[in-house]
């Protein structure tokens, strides 16, 4: 299993950070390949130069790959299993940004369907190295319960 | 400029199938690698066996990636700018599974604060081979007005 | 099937400017990656700065795979069958530079041994941002004919 | 320098075999990722299924970049400079395929604009593990001469 | 700063499990385009079906990568600091092999030179899913001190 | 088989220097997503940028993984197979790095458990463009014998 907290170990209002990460030329290039998305604004230079963002930006969605990978390098959960986001873009990503999520416990229950699990709602900002919030949103994830907590049966 | 329809040629109600993409191994090896995303879900098979998966599963936001790769690939609109997304995960992707995007336009309106751009919200269901969906959502995207529709000053 | 022309709706003269890509170190790790040949041109900056290059280029090849990349990209044709290539390398390809590839069909006839296809020849010339042509050549190349018009059994 | 012959050594009529690759699909999707070429052919299963080649096939030009890069490993030639390709795809290069090359000097001569280099031209086939010529075609290097043979000034 | 320990919270004997990785083709592939190391016995499967391994192993330097890698994954240490490694291959790593590291600390004492780190030596065994040691050897790292056990200035 | 030497052309002292590889970011994106080593030292340009080095350094073992592919690319030794590495960190390596390994045999003797193999043991720095050691060490590897040397049965 993963380093990281159960369920029962978590409560609304916690924050965490996260590690960052400096995004590169080749984070572009190698998102591309795997989501099949070459757009000009994040693969032609000449044209990007040419639009408001004054240069080539990364995919929106790698902003968000990132965010992920970033709270789970955190290790502030145990293995999750993700259940939705909800996500706003607001600034561009550009190329030697580093970022870093921001991550609010908002919501903590134990999952009625699968109570081994509980299902933790949190509000999470991907930060920019000037402080800027550069996407926003909330997401939504089932995270297992402390096996004590379990054994009396009884939910949190 | 990407091959694609404008704003103005788009309408409430339509349409569009995506091309498809088989899901590999390899696929969930790089987006590991640019998402920082090593969970024992995704990268370890004997763990995976013992989960309710029975086996290793991509990424859930690399369906979400490739949703939005293999909507460039449709060229249905020229070169957007994202605005969010709201998605939420109903069904593993398992290595092999081929998947292809439905997206429907729910809603379209000329941008106020930009004006010769459009809003475009859609509703796009991410669908496996066996025509189960297993992610699905709402995406909002701006979409360059044709150039001509704007010489009058009016919004469509 | 990929969006693009079909065979019949192609003729001689024809011409498609494609999208554009910049090519960036991470092109030429991942390319070197792919091909299996890692040649000091292409590698080592110390070496690359004694040769009458002045720095590293890329892979002359890797400039025709991004050209028929960028044809793909550029949704001219449905889904075709490549045939053959004949191509010359004319200047090196540096890092940064912005390519485009110009298509001029020079030749569309029916094919004989697969009556559903057509044959498509066009001169291709590899453009960087200085308007200077890198690499030019021919290819060849099979494209599926509009249904309707096999259907009564005439070759267009 | 790259292990290797001086074009001073070869003689036309030389026969080389190269090492072997065996193609993977992480090859098909890391060749994608550069070239930026996403059709269904190479990355569909399902659509692949139903064409006349009953499943996914490699990009043909991947083929060509094996080539060049075993040339490469075969460590024939000293750095060189590449010329020209003139090539034709013959069979489908499939998931699981073996290649080598097998590469034939058919024309050297000392080259009139680089007098320390060389023109080799060379007669190449791509063979898979069931020894079918897959892919067959010309290339022309430029090879650095032996610095001895250079000294008198004489061309060979 | 990564999750894990502060030197001063690590004793002799201390034992530790890492996360898991199942090695992939994509794995080999990823390797030799980075490392540059395209040997038969990685990438070419009719060659390495006649060795006595009877089919394409995996570079015996990934799985010293690879184990390292499982050793951040394990949140054991606070950002090191590589000081050496003396390491054994075994057995072959195949493509499928499910890898873990255990890591058991055989020495830790204060820098010397740098007095605000502890040099921590570690045995560790890369182990397959059969319960074999695959690679083994010994790991020297440096690790911060806790900014608390500095301040007296007296070494632990 | 690779090029390169057998075992019985081999002798303490043959001292070989390998190609080069200048290191860029590609190569630590792409490195960390094979080994799953997202650690900030490589990966965040701010954090990296307070500490000792000033920027962010390559992982250590991706000098290993360099030294062990330049080692092949010199085209040295027949395929090989790898014993054991006893490898120290003297400096780190920074992007725009250039490398080469200088390898010198320093024992040589036949194998008593497969005669038909010898056994190399070498010592080998990896220097930078400024002529610094950066990491050095040993090297054990088994090297196929030649075959006539083998059929008298004698062993060198």
């Amino acid at each position: 299993m993963l380093p990281g907290s159960y369920f029962d170990d978590l409560k609304v209002g916690d924050v965490k950070l996260t590690p960052r990460v400096t995004v590169t030329e080749g984070h572009i290039l190698a998102y591309a390949g795997v989501a099949g998305d070459f757009s000009p604004i994040h693969m032609d230079a000449v044209y990007a130069q040419t639009t408001e963002f004054g240069g080539r930006i990364a995919h929106g969605l790698m902003g968000l790959s990132l965010t992920d990978g970033l709270k789970v390098q955190s290790a502030t959960f145990k293995d999750g299993i993700a259940l939705s986001w909800s996500w706003v873009f607001k600034q561009p990503i550009r190329i030697g940004d580093t970022l870093q999520a921001r991550i609010r416990i908002t919501e903590a229950r134990v999952s009625k369907s699968m109570p081994h699990m509980g299902v933790v709602v949190m509000a999470i900002d991907l930060v920019n190295q000037h402080d800027q919030i550069v996407q926003t949103g909330e997401h939504g994830l089932m995270v297992p319960r402390r096996p004590e907590a379990l054994e009396g049966g009884a939910s949190a």
